[in-house]
């Protein structure tokens, strides 16, 4: 199989990782025989300092062409001030290429129970999906602005019926392919966008009477994923819930640094980055964690090249090296051995 | 002291803690020489049931006419398809009397930690306070309604410069009382709203020097409040992020069932409920933790009577039935005795 990835490093400890995930193209390249080809383009922060705009028409263009775009990290400290933001770069990214549906697994490996700063018999066997809504609601809705002179402010969280019905149609999809459990979160004592939410949600339900629906308030969810967090299969729900809740129910792997995400659009083009951010204080260290990122490659493979093969490989060789005792700075499992980002990629390649 | 207090029960286990606090009232003010009148009214479900009106004129005139608010709890699965729902009677019960402040403490009492989900070690030495704005953002802005035949929605996150900037001092002045330490939680990398909520704090914090200040976005607050709950002082934040945030820092207790609320009008009423909802499931079954309201009890005497002694002696009793062993169902601590509610209550107040 031939393919042609855009790298966006990004910032922080972006193109750190980024590395790490060019070292694992390279070595699954070669073990499985496909010709992965890649081409660096700038986002963030460091495209507002080289081009004044966190995502460049280049950019844009380049993305075009290819098969499928990995993603480091965006933002810092450096553009906080700054009229323009790095995460508007992300932000734009997804809209323009219309990525509605971030995938995002919650997954316990075995060796990380001991790092959750949950009790061991709450999160094992903790194995989760979240599908968040990604081009939607209060991220995009108009109006968005000060107004009467500054002294009152309106965000809208705006959803048409076809984005909700296509975000409902992938997560109960996904759940076919799981446990085949689904819980919708809104907030629909509330708002009539959830009210919206439920009813589409109930309708498309009717096409897959295999799939048991909940509906659970946001308030409620964001409880449960920390009292009962084996209890979801797949969760789906609007942008800004989803973006909460999936930061949230991430604490239960013990580190956001081993967490992946996809971000797919209606063609198939899709965009992978891992959850937590650009880190910036430890930046350039060689201290990040690149699990996260190295996943984000599997599921690149599996969501974007239907190579489920090569994905599993990926996940296998991460669990074992965790297994032998080898952890990262961020992860706090006692009695294991703390090994550099570089060293960590390695052992991972090892093992695939 | 002489207080005329309302007493809106509610729904599902709402009459049983109310009990509880009626009980409370009695011994209080017997040992403390207070005269405190009580008048119950209705509200949610139950009014719904009687007046086709989740919120009766009735209910208002009395509550205008009263010292100050008690509420057990509205809404359940009875009413969840009825055009008019219970939770309407609580958001314009808000909205009416002008609760724009929510204070809702969260302290890990000592024999409580064993019953966290999260580690001892985590959890150990937790007393933070979220300050919710509690009239405003997304529960009350206008339009929010079905657009273009039901293609699409739109729900609106509105303030008013004067709406944050009273909350904000709210906050401020509740950390002057505290360890001075104060996170602000917002989405400023993607609201607009956010952004003016950032410069108020930003502004107001002026005239505090005293106070550290600190602007966390809402996902790392998500995840920071597992991580770490000990590192909070004062969280102040808008309306539905204090929804999602205060009901997953309850988390960290063990039990929704013991954690008080305030909320505060300007004038001075204040409305005082448990955080926990109507436990349907459980209703009349004698088994509802009586705690959050008599805590709510003692936010009163605190926060609208100024009866501070009178506050501390609940906390105390309540501490002190919980480390001789006694608990409610929803409380899992290993080795401890479980009680009803009735019983909880007496022994609650026989150590006053
Ligand atoms: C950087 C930020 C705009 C972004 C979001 O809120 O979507 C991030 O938190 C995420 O979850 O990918
Ligand atoms: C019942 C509901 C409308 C309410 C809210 O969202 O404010 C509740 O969750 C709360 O936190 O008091």
């Amino acid at each position: 199989m031939k393919k042609h990835i855009i790298t966006l490093a990004g910032d922080g400890i972006g193109p750190e990782i980024m590395n790490s995930a060019q070292a694992l193209l390279k070595a699954a390249g070669e073990k499985y025989q496909h010709e992965f080809t890649t081409e660096a383009k700038d986002i963030g922060g460091i495209a507002i300092d080289k081009y004044n705009n966190p995502l460049p028409d280049e950019t844009i263009e380049a993305c075009e062409a290819a098969d499928a775009i990995l993603l480091g990290a965006v933002g810092g400290p450096k553009w906080a001030d700054s009229s323009i933001r790095p995460e508007q770069g992300l932000l734009k990214i997804r809209k323009h290429f219309n990525l509605f549906a971030n995938l995002r697994p919650v997954t316990i490996f075995d060796s990380l129970e001991a790092a959750s700063p949950l009790k061991q018999e709450i999160v094992h066997g903790s194995d989760l999906m979240i599908v968040r809504e990604l081009t939607g609601g209060l991220y995009f809705g108009e109006p968005s602005e000060r107004r009467d002179g500054g002294q009152s402010v309106i965000d809208s969280l705006t959803y048409t019926h076809d984005e909700i019905e296509r975000i409902v149609r992938t997560a109960f999809d996904t759940a076919m392919t799981r446990r085949k459990h689904l819980t919708s979160v809104d907030k629909a004592n509330v708002l009539e966008s959830s009210r919206m939410w439920r009813e589409i949600v109930n309708t498309v339900g009717k096409e897959y009477p295999e799939v048991t629906v909940e509906h659970e308030l946001v308030d409620a969810a964001a409880m449960k994923l920390i009292t009962n967090p084996s209890y979801f299969d797949v969760i789906v729900t609007e942008n800004l819930f989803g973006d909460i809740l999936s930061d949230e129910a991430s604490v239960i792997t013990g580190s956001l640094g081993v967490l992946p995400s996809a971000s797919l659009s209606e063609n198939g083009l899709g965009l992978f980055e891992p959850i937590h951010g650009s880190a910036p204080d430890i930046a350039g260290e060689n201290k990040a964690n690149p699990i996260g990122m190295m996943l984000s490659v599997g599921m690149m493979f599996k969501y974007s090249f239907g190579l489920h093969e090569e994905s599993a490989a990926i996940e296998r060789a991460v669990n074992t090296v965790l297994k032998q005792g080898f952890k990262t700075p961020d992860l706090k499992i006692d009695g294991a051995e703390t090994i550099s980002t570089t060293e960590m990629t390695e052992k991972i390649i090892s093992n695939l």
